[in-house]
């Protein structure tokens, strides 16, 4: 097998609605879960206001940091969408109508219906390179590795695909999940006994409530399927051993 | 009105389910509104992995930053909650057992059945504050302002109320939305009107897509109620005007 570097990601998610409390982030999930396909970890997510200042700061930083990184929200046409412009200056580039763009939402709208708001939609960094958005028309962009996405979940999703060509992986990680019907602290010890022995498989352990019943969920994560089988074995030699039962492997 | 100052906080969420888009947070949402409530604002949140250098890092960062820190995750009984241990050296306080947590979970499991996994959730900062768990018993902690809760959220959510009476908060952020059916283009610029006549209020856009119509939300907010009432009106005011129809008023 060749080793190739592991290639990791940031994610920025920019919005007050999540901050306050008001909308559960879920992009988060829909972002990790592509690009563990494409065989790139996210590392860290930041969750900012809608602050000039903050953005820039964010991505200046983390882009340094990570090979990719994907904000989130900000790129609508209202006063409180200001992603496009704090990334022209974190980038300083200027910050104006993008040719392409505008052709995009021109053609999008029928004749009379592309307003001023709607042209707020084509203002970026002009040299950025456009993200094909199939359900509203408005594109994303991305400047070097900094790609921006709109908020909205459903339009975010459909705007990924796109992107499958353009980003470089690394080795993709794989996974395995027992599902086991336990407490964590009847398995804690085997657990760390079997993760002491195979420090390249990351063994993560949930606990869930379902249908009125307490289980544990072990993730096994590696790029390394056979570590991943050994220690799915030393584990179902454990459960059998303390007679718990095994609600699904997956 | 008097003007207390502003009181803020960050979550640091520790989790490599997280990351890897297994697990959709809501925690924060949980947690942020109900620091609303309190009159403490949320400004920030960062989703890290389990590992103790960045943990530390971050809360040693962060506590700095803020009023207040909340971790989530990280304090069960298996080989990956090592928020405990983590916290502990970032405060530079023995990590050990702790004595009332330890009378607590003795006292909550049946004779024979506090075994040696169970016992680890005892283990904690010598000298940290316990947070009541009403759920499960295990206790979360606090160190000055840097408080530890478990990940699981219906247990965090069960913790949060034994804290209303420790935490000082500010100003209480009030706040109205307005369901419109509409599209953001179309009110942008109206919208950025009454924005830049009241700075005081925070105006979001939050366009919507239900039962199959497209609608906006937009969410006014701020600490003095007659100030959103002001830009309440200024927003009717354009709506009437645009024949904009008001699904609902909150």
């Amino acid at each position: 097998m060749t080793n190739k570097k592991e290639i990791i990601a940031g994610i920025i998610i920019i919005g007050n609605e999540v901050l306050s409390g008001r909308t559960k982030d879920i992009n988060t999930s829909t972002i990790a879960t592509w690009l563990n396909s494409l065989g790139i970890q996210v590392k860290e997510v930041r969750i900012i206001p809608d602050d000039e200042k903050i953005i820039i700061e964010t991505v200046n930083k983390l882009r340094k940091k990570f090979n990719y990184i994907f904000t989130t929200g900000g790129i609508g046409p209202t006063h409180d969408d200001i992603t496009a412009l704090s990334i022209s200056r974190a980038f300083n580039i200027e910050y104006g109508f993008h040719k392409e763009a505008f052709s995009i939402l021109k053609n999008y709208y029928k004749p009379g219906e592309f307003t001023e708001g709607r042209q707020k939609m084509a203002k970026m960094p002009i040299t950025a390179n456009l993200i094909l958005n199939p359900s509203s028309g408005a594109p994303g962009f991305y400047l070097e590795n900094v790609f921006c996405l709109p908020g909205v979940p459903s339009i975010l999703k459909s705007m990924l695909g796109g992107l499958n060509n353009i980003l470089v992986g690394g080795d993709t990680v794989l996974s395995k999940t027992l599902n086991l019907r336990t407490v964590e602290s009847e398995i804690a010890k085997s657990l760390s006994e079997v993760q002491n022995q195979t420090k390249e498989v990351e063994i993560g352990s949930y606990p869930f409530f379902r249908a009125g019943k307490l289980g544990v969920s072990i993730v096994l994560r590696s790029t390394d399927q056979s570590k991943i089988d050994k220690c799915s074995d030393q584990i179902f030699e454990f459960v059998k051993k303390k007679n718990i039962e095994v609600l699904r492997e997956i």
